[in-house]
């Protein structure tokens, strides 16, 4: 792959793609220093259309896990590819991953696969209406669950029915959730395991509060959802508030599961199951079973290996060397959101001017995070790539410092 | 793979997954004498779990278009994912295959790309309604547009709200969209370039019920959107309405763009870049590069060897013989549908009785088809794969008769 450039694709995607590009990977929201095009995975490294090698701090965004081209992963889904993927019923993999996704997650009975996160939390309200006959979901105000009508930050393109039957409450705040389940006919509670809203500091679940919404849901005969597209498989594989005793009737899943690989799950408990029966909910890739085999390995090695407890590794020594660098540099930095999962926001720094500098320093030292999006760390982030990562890091501070004079 | 049987995994499957199956590849609504596991593809065969063969005339349902394990779309995407597949930003093909679209199909200004049909169709109902500000859609009565709550032809699990913004019109009457349309406030008008609805005779668009449609679409300033998921590549690469000269201004591609591997796209026209561009529509794989290096490839086999002409000569002789073997054992059948994409049933067999026995009878015979969904060809049917489909079809008819009696 020659000939071009990130200047030069862009050129050409701007006659091609609307905008150049869409979604969340245009790096036109990033900020003017990220590069747009990507050509290459190895491990914890990314190299752009420039031939600019990168320790990778957002894992495509989730999605990697395990490191890029993975070599387990990346031979069972060759295996299975060399059979079939895309075939008139599903593989025996996909009985194989069920079996799995059943034995690890202490909340799941079942499976139901599909292709994108989005795909996971439409299809768990889904259930949750088949099961209860109800309308209403409740979601905390500014969380992320997907890009479907329903629930895509956006409203352009949407209509008002389509967001009608969504009610927020305020994460965290239980009282608010009690308050706001009296509109009544509430099928879900859907919500993430933490608050990773973009924009803003990270927040952990009260443990009260996950608890309550428990507690809520049961009191109020609707289905406790979470959506773990985003934290799932970094922080514990049971399931995000199972360290919380809390387990969901429903859980969706998808991003790291198979190691970039297309594939979302819900999993759901006994109860939910006859319900489940009765949707039509389907893709013409979702039961495809390259992706499949790719999940398989993916879990496997996560569990084999306790994958969250190695990201957790990486994340603590990550924080810790920045939270060093910050301090000898003077500047005060707030790192939020679990290790495995990070977020890094400047003092007082409400326009995210000092982060989105910070962040373009970053790259150009060889180190890809992001300024208003948390970060994933994987596997394959050893205490050698984060040192790198921390070589990168420390010269970026040193430059912002160097651009603002002391604090 | 070995140590399981169809009926083992089906044991297995019932306990982990709602139903065992679910979806179109669901083989309990197929009829039981379906295989509901498969383990391999090469060329225009399929061979299930019990290591059954088939000549495959159901193409894993529309994906595979010119052949299982097509070797050099099989290389594109294994090069391409040698590199890397789900990066921090789109690979270079991204590019390249929104170039290949907009060079190929008239319509088509740009394009966007995700995953399924459903979200095609959806984000190509997102992308009218931003254009206009309005909120309905347009669509016929018992089309197929996918499974999402606004679309699924299964109501479980779906709102009032969420199916609030449609109205519907009979296929082929103008004068009923027309009057349709009166209600006002419409965004778009979506339809499928044929009626292929399940369960019943496929037919033809009338070209005046095509042209009709563009001039409505241009009266009340709606979009027309043509849903190609289905018939996409097999009938006219430059889009199935293109031999009525009927232009579009939005299309759906999925299904067959990749032969099987997972992408989906929308093109439009320069009109509809604007409002495209203010979307927040994405998913965690939409821009994974390897399904796109298959799509390329895909597209590029099929353009250089008119694959729809070649498809064309295989449906035809599937037809022709069809006809004659039905004739030859006393059977008045009713083939519709583009031959591409074909359909068989009974005269007067509303119950699709015969149609169940005979497709039972095939399956028996190692050909895989459909007793009410259409069926698909590819470039991998040549003569001599269609002889041997035919070989088996004849002894259905055989069995069928020796069951009925005569008629």
């Amino acid at each position: 792959m020659t000939g071009f450039s990130d200047a030069s694709l862009r050129e050409r995607a701007a006659r091609v793609v609307p905008g150049g590009m869409y979604g969340h990977l245009n790096a036109a929201l990033h900020g003017d220093a990220y590069p747009q095009f990507f050509v290459r995975g190895e491990g914890a490294r990314q190299w752009d259309a420039d031939g600019r090698e990168y320790v990778d701090l957002m894992c495509s965004w989730g999605p990697m896990i395990v490191g890029h081209r993975n070599p387990r992963v990346e031979a069972a889904a060759a295996a299975q590819q060399a059979y079939g993927d895309c075939l008139n019923g599903p593989g025996p993999v996909m009985v194989e991953l069920a079996e799995l996704l059943v034995d690890l997650i202490p909340s799941a009975d079942w499976a139901m696969f599909s292709k994108n996160g989005t795909d996971a939390t439409t299809q768990a309200l889904m259930v949750a209406r088949a099961a209860t006959g109800r309308t209403k979901v409740l979601v905390a105000h500014g969380a992320y669950h997907g890009a479907d009508p329903w629930c895509t930050p956006g409203l352009s393109g949407t209509t008002p029915n389509q967001r009608a039957d969504t009610i927020e409450f305020t994460y965290n705040d239980l009282a608010g959730a009690e308050a706001a389940a009296e509109a009544g006919d509430i099928a879900a509670i859907l919500v993430t395991p933490f608050k990773h809203d973009s924009f803003e500091d990270q927040e952990f679940a009260d443990a009260d509060f996950a608890r309550g919404l428990r507690a809520l849901a049961d009191r109020i005969g609707a289905a406790l959802v979470i959506d773990d597209v985003r934290a799932g498989w970094r922080l514990d594989l049971r399931g995000s508030w199972e360290p919380f005793g809390v387990r969901p009737d429903l859980t969706a899943w998808s991003k790291a599961m198979a190691n970039g690989f297309p594939i979302a799950a819900v999993t759901g408990t006994d109860a939910l199951r006859g319900p489940a029966q009765t949707l039509y909910s389907t893709g013409s890739f979702w039961f495809s079973a390259t992706a499949m085999a790719a999940a398989k390995a993916t879990i496997e090695i996560l569990r084999e290996t306790d994958g969250p407890a190695l990201i957790e590794r990486a994340g603590t020594r990550l924080r810790e060397g920045l939270a060093a660098q910050a301090a000898s540099h003077g500047f005060v930095i707030n790192q939020t959101g679990p290790v495995q999962i990070p977020w890094l926001s400047f003092e007082g720094d409400a326009t995210l001017d000092k982060g989105m500098r910070w962040a373009a320093a970053c790259l150009g030292e060889g180190v890809y995070l992001h300024p208003w999006h948390n970060w994933f760390l994987s596997t394959a982030h050893t205490d050698d790539e984060i040192d790198r990562a921390l070589l990168g890091t420390d010269a970026a501070f040193a430059k912002l410092r160097a651009t603002f004079g002391a604090d």
